[in-house]
């Protein structure tokens, strides 16, 4: 298809799929002619994806062309290509700090693996440093309830991740992304249902 | 306490906490002379809540004084204030909207009691948006999967609420604001432990 159908099927206008040619985004169409293009499935797929990691997800042009570069990794190299592509989002953008004291006794309290050059490593222990800085240090009792919590939703994530490679990273990285707000709105909801019956003032 | 001993207690520098009381934060001390106060146990606790709302949670100095002033709430109104000021929170501050039907659709789904004006309906309308552009809507099998995780978590959060209707705001406020980065942290380190197990290459 020339680059007018492409933005039809995408709903991209032309002079942004221009751009994201320009910056790497979106993979060269085959030439037809100097100046037209055939793209094919694989383009409509790549424009969705390079649109939902910029407009939705918020990453930097740049950004998005490290996260588009590490989905061709090649199957051996996935499960490191997962790590730097997750580091790219931005909460897990945080300083990087020579010791992470609370997250490591967590996981060691928890059992998990994990690997410190990880950037999530770094991201929970901001999160434990903030909660303990206000005042409510996340305690082992409710590191014990969350934990199984948070690795059933874990487990429901990876069964469904794609054989292929590319679909494989695409699947995480989006699907890290946009359902972390998700599951923050569920649980502010999940306390209004609970709270609704233990504190509302009786009706009429 | 004087204004001095205040400080050496929270940490807190004295222009700051001359900030915190001209700005409505912190409540005035009991007056000595024209230009000393007497500082309690209750001015101690306040200024570790204004310093987690403002530094830790991020909020305005405005909205700040908004979530505090809630505080004060009666026990009648104590959950009316309380989606008030879970409502200042910044993930929670979504524009407006004039239908939310994604949001009812999950929630009926689930069968959870939900209120409209509350912000998280919004906000789980926009985040459900956001996944359904990116080409990821969120399915029932999904939602399925995570409501119930989310709700155990929720139940830990409500059971653990104090009774002392300023404890319960202080409570809440911070403990959803606080946990949430937690929480998120967690689920990526989670995939990595479950990944780490299905996918990385085997070790020599």
């Amino acid at each position: 298809m020339l680059i007018s159908e492409l933005s039809a099927r995408t709903g991209v206008p032309v002079p942004t799929l221009k751009f994201y040619l320009r910056e790497g985004l979106l993979m060269p169409g085959t030439a037809l002619s100097a100046t037209r293009s055939d793209y094919g499935e694989e383009h409509v797929r790549r424009v969705g994806v390079a649109r939902a990691l910029t407009d939705v997800v918020g990453l930097s042009v740049h950004q998005a062309r490290t996260v588009l570069a590490l989905f061709a990794s090649p199957r051996e190299e996935l499960f490191e290509a997962l790590g730097r592509a997750l580091g790219e989002l931005p909460a897990a953008r945080v300083p990087e700090a020579d010791d992470y004291p609370r997250a490591r006794a967590a996981l060691e309290h928890l059992g998990w693996r994990y690997d410190p050059r990880y950037a999530a490593v770094r991201q929970l222990e901001r999160a434990l440093e903030a909660a303990e800085a206000a005042g409510m240090p996340l305690n082992d009792d409710r590191l014990d309830a969350y934990a199984p919590a948070v690795r059933s939703i874990a487990e429901h994530d990876v069964a469904l991740v794609p054989e292929e490679p590319e679909r494989a990273l695409e699947y995480a990285v989006l699907g890290t992304a946009l359902y972390e707000p998700v599951l923050v709105a569920l649980r502010r909801l999940a306390h209004h249902d609970i709270a609704a019956e233990r504190f509302a003032p009786p009706g009429p």
